[in-house]
């Protein structure tokens, strides 16, 4: 089994914690680097949360680069504190990393290793898509470059969730991706659809808590605070899986059961609909045939529930390396 | 049984000619008069269908009034002869009536009716919202005067009919619709959301068309060109409901399911959600708690199937009244 070359792009969130978590616990997914914007929280906080993570992981040999802090059109709202907590991880203290970031901008990083990787990396977009509207403007032909593109994103027949419209990455800079949707690539749109229907519940955060390993209790912590924001929106302590949801699809993980490929574009007007991903579903009553031109694939089901798969593979991956560090540590000892 | 006072506003069209039979039809509305406005086609050819219409189901003496032939902003763009047909119903030849127009606009008579079924009248509208934002100009306080308002309109989760996120009547003239659906009354809005899933089959058709009265077997021959516009959408002959569901919720004879009570907007900006009714439904994963102040009650599912209730209803009374007439028909011969 080879494993993907993967770019992330983040801003690490609670969910993105899960989703690099998963990336790094799969044995589809080999993470080459790491771009983070702003968005739940500022690039820079999330480049921080994002270094510690990767230590906390053993893994502080990926590159980390910082990239936009501001939206192609305004400035930085301030994240999402009420979401995410102040430092963006629930107010979980991870250890702090010693590792520096990278040189160069997450836009540089991500044409850097489409080159690199040409026609095999595969781009897992789950923060607003400023850096990657900055990569083409970089390397207008990034679209060949890449493998795969796949947006945690939209809403395509299910509510916003920052207007009744719009979902937050999307929000965060319209014009960015109105820029990436209207690129000559594929994209797979992972919208609030699916995300939403994607719970992970309390017994699947016990297990991550009472885990051996560090990794999975530091998430499962970070989800006490997740589960009570959306307590507000669920009725119950539990929570939606946008991001690890869309890095499971850009490795093939986890299959689509219907994924229509439609025609999208993003408004980014000044009116009521500005943010939202304007998917043309008219398609849904015949069952969504073909559309000439159309390039997005928006997932709307799953082949099968999420979270169960999500929690196992943390927990068999982290578990696993943990044993054989300590294993290792004896006889350095 | 008491039947409500009803006026109608309508852009007579197929499933307009099949909500106005339906409320003719039906024991618990009483047709207090009709404005028309165009739509479907100009509002002066839909008040000749009208006519048409109600002199064929015996019914010449409810008063009929041209309404707006272009929305508030801009003008009329010609119908939809594509899914009506070029005379709106289908191509089917009606006897034409020798009743003439009433002499009042169809927003003057929306008013004047209010005024005289104070806190009664159930105003239905199933045509761009152009002459109830007319009425409410003429009469500011019109909220307060009419009963209960339902609108075909929208698409709350559903995708639209004429953009990805538009629905016909809506798009046809938003400025209007924004203005209504931001009065001070509480409507009742009966999107595609309902209207898709509410589908009238090819048995349903046949059974109108070898029926021994007049008005079912024109609506059944209309039906014969909605059907083959239809067959493009759901990939075999047959048709939403969108009009005549909208007639049976407004006299209480269908009961919603999922009907919550949410905030609603409509998209006036010349950006991709233009003429989109952008409502709130991001109470959905809670079973739509309460919203205060939101006014516009959204008909998303119905406890029972529409269709057969359609036909049954249009059979059972003019069937019965054509007997009646060729019973009287006998000594007066």
């Amino acid at each position: 089994m080879t494993a993907f070359p993967i770019y992330l792009d983040c801003d690490t969130g609670i969910d993105d914690a899960l989703a690099l978590a998963y990336l790094l616990a799969s044995p589809l997914a080999s993470v080459k680097g790491i771009g983070t914007v702003s968005g739940n929280v500022s690039a820079a906080a999330g480049a921080r949360n994002t270094l510690d993570l990767l230590q906390l992981a053993g893994s502080a040999d990926i590159p980390v680069a910082c990239g936009a802090h501001d939206p192609l059109a305004g400035s930085f709202g301030g994240g999402a504190p009420w979401v995410h907590g102040s430092n963006g991880v629930g107010e979980v203290v991870l250890p702090p990393s010693d590792a520096s970031l990278a040189a160069e901008t997450a836009a540089e990083m991500l044409v850097r290793l489409a080159r690199l990787y040409q026609g095999e990396l595969r781009v897992v977009a789950i923060g607003p898509l400023t850096n990657l509207a900055e990569a083409l403007r970089l390397e207008p032909s990034l679209p060949s470059l890449v493998g795969t593109v796949t947006v945690m994103g939209g809403a395509a027949l299910a509510p916003g969730n920052i207007t009744p419209v719009a979902e937050a990455n999307i929000w965060n800079d319209p014009e960015a991706a109105a820029l990436v949707l209207a690129s000559g690539w594929d994209a797979t749109l992972v919208p609030l659809d699916v995300t939403m229907a994607s719970v992970l519940e309390e017994p699947h955060r016990q297990a991550l808590l009472s885990s051996s390993a560090p990794v999975p209790q530091a998430l499962g912590e970070m989800l006490g605070y997740y589960f009570r924001f959306y307590e507000g929106i669920y009725g119950r302590p539990c929570s939606a899986m946008h991001d690890p949801l869309a890095a499971a699809l850009a490795v093939g993980a986890v299959k689509p059961a219907v994924a229509p490929v439609v025609r999208a574009a993003v408004d980014t007007s000044s009116g009521p609909g500005r943010g939202q991903t304007v998917c043309d579903m008219r398609g849904l009553y015949a069952g969504y045939p073909e559309v000439k031109g159309a390039r997005c694939r928006v997932v709307l089901s799953l082949e099968e529930e999420f979270a169960p798969h999500l929690v196992e593979t943390l927990l068999s991956h982290f578990e696993r390396t943990t044993a054989a560090e300590l294993v290792e540590a004896v006889p350095a000892g």
